[in-house]
């Protein structure tokens, strides 16, 4: 199983979990406008970081204002971004992986035949 | 090779593409601006067709004003969301298999053991 | 009557227009999810505006890609994202007024005292 | 005055204002990422308003999840998006002003001229 697979289902797993102990489990519990809240937060942050990481130049493992290299600030912020994704379609009962076949799909990349392929 | 890292290939090849050709050398040629106002387009997009689920209620398999069902409009935002994500790491010169070891890091899961475990 | 109150006549007026002779016209006919990507886009312009200025320093009237001043293009963007918000705010039947009153309610100044005032 | 420019003037007080005690002196104080994280989460939470009052129907006075009725939460996301647009502005010392005259202009209404003919 590869990361999305097992993140999906961590994310499951926390349907079933107290959201006063899971942050997955309060995102659900707080609902749907507060998952895409979030999504729009971390889009946001993903632009910033961006930006940073281009105007560090040819540093960009200098420190950030939060003391984090700009390069590790964008991963992170774009890991936040597709985390909040993955809330968002586990709490609406959508399928992480239909999204990687949609993207496989457009570049003639299909993850079912990939996993067809790897069984054999 | 998972979706991820065989788009990961096809981003980096098109860095070679004629931008007349190809709309990620095009992105790539008009920068990083043009390339974060599409991932903030693709983030309202994402949250507008949430919504649109939702409001579908017990029939999200009726179509959209694209004719599109609301559940296959949500999955094909977020490939896009994601989709220009990726097109913004590799613009940047950063790593998605980063950003999926930061996600499986924050749950315990490990990219690289998993490559290496699959191996075996 | 000052420009906000103006531009919603002009707004409120562009209900009975032809969407294939009115920008806002079009906006209305589309429905209220192109108009909210519309206001998602130009808030993305804004943030992405609000960083060049910063990056050009002390010459902020320096062109910008499109050939136009960082302070311009800002000030382009904000009125782009107003707009937008105020032809939301009429497709909705709601009064931009309401939201200037708000503004005001916050720091002690009543449009409606001021008008009222205004007028003796 | 109206309520933006008498805006714009307690804006413009905030400089000299002690961040420990004025919300707009700390953002000031955070910085320009900062203001512009505000700007992109207030523009998400407009968007979700607008979809909540259009859910709303014919009884847009129903409270939301918040016990407030979705056409005042609308009203007051617009004008938290507008309130920090201003703060940016004078964070980067742009005059509120100039958005107005840039909006009145695109429909040959002139801030100007109406403030002109006002004193007359």
């Amino acid at each position: 199983m590869d990361i999305i697979e097992q993140l999906t289902d961590v994310l499951e797993s926390r349907r079933r979990a107290d959201p006063g102990e899971s942050y997955v489990a309060s995102l659900y519990a707080r609902g749907l406008n507060r998952i895409l809240e979030k999504v729009g937060e971390e889009a946001t942050e993903v632009i910033l970081a961006a930006r940073d990481l281009e105007a560090a130049g040819p540093t960009p493992a200098q420190p950030n204002a939060d003391g984090k290299p700009a390069d590790q600030a964008l991963i992170d912020e774009v890991a936040d971004l597709w985390f909040h994704s993955l809330v968002m379609l586990v709490h609406l009962r959508q399928s992480p992986q239909a999204v990687l076949d949609a993207l496989g799909a457009r570049f003639g990349i299909s993850g079912h035949e990939e996993k067809r392929s790897r069984g054999q």
